[in-house]
């Protein structure tokens, strides 16, 4: 790379240790010379999982988003525990909060979702023919979400809505119609 | 919506008010009444624009993204100013960061990028046919990228290389390749 214009830290401040996301503030060297500040969240990256039922439905999840203050339908999604495999947070996020199992996940791609203040990493699978498991899986305790299956068509209705309105679901959603229903529904 | 498990704050702890984020930690009520926290980052929202010039090459602009530690290649992107109109941003970003001017901007989409932990929402646009603009646009003067024109097909093997490893990129890619070259580049 000819320039990457790389920012040296000169001097970081921490301002948050929290359960899921840290926050600091590095003072920084411009290519320029000059310094100015950049405030970062450090999180420890996460999974989504494009679930396509034998029946041709996307399996999805309506959880209430608190930064929002209201409800999305989300592809299932969850964060990395410390040292975990992205596949097996892929299937362990599957299985709780959808009751879906699956044996073969493919990864779609991987992106940062906001590169300019955080370094959330997203490991996007797809998961074709997943089956039912029966019986429940414990998730965790604090997390409240309802099942449902929705046709491709459908959920792109449900993005017109704002029901869907979230950067990984979207794309997943434009890489099922590209990859997975190129004729449509 | 049936149950939207809507989650009430019980307090709210203010961590940091920084110059372009806020952090919180709300303690809320869950639907079965038990309490959890909840680590907030309030961010001011963002315009990306997919600019698409005469010639069918897709206009980036390489960037150091302090908290990855590295350069990416993105489409042109920033954050909205307080009360200004999502696609005055747009045209804003597009001069200072490329070059090129656009009278024409259509949104694509728009979508929260990290609903878990963030508010941050993302206006994506379409530019087709940018102007270059004949004199430099002054931009923010702590950021320094360079431009790259590019194919659409190379693009896609950037992104392959994890040049380009970004959400909003990564979703205007195929909406590039769905709508605007459906039979290649």
């Amino acid at each position: 790379m000819k320039e990457d214009f790389k920012e040296n830290t000169i001097s970081t401040e921490e301002i948050y240790k929290g359960k899921i996301i840290d926050v600091k503030v590095d003072t920084v060297q411009l290519p320029d010379g000059n310094q100015s500040k950049r405030e970062i969240v450090n999180h420890p990256g996460a999974v989504a999982v494009l679930a396509v039922t034998g029946e041709g439905k996307i399996v999805m999840v309506k959880q209430y988003r608190k930064p929002l203050e209201k409800s999305l339908l989300e592809i299932p999604a969850g964060k990395l525990e410390k040292g975990e495999d992205p596949e097996h947070t892929a299937i362990r996020e599957l299985e709780e909060e959808t009751g879906y199992s699956s044996g073969n996940l493919k990864l779609i791609n991987s992106f940062y979702t906001s590169p300019g203040f955080a370094d959330e990493l997203v490991y996007l699978y797809l998961a074709e023919d997943p089956w039912k498991l029966s019986d429940n899986v414990e998730g965790d305790d604090d997390e409240f979400v309802t099942v449902e299956e929705l046709s491709l068509e459908e959920a792109f209705r449900q993005e017109e809505e704002k029901i869907i309105h979230d950067a990984k679901t979207s794309y997943a959603l434009l890489y099922a119609k590209l990859f997975l229903f190129p004729e449509g529904d």
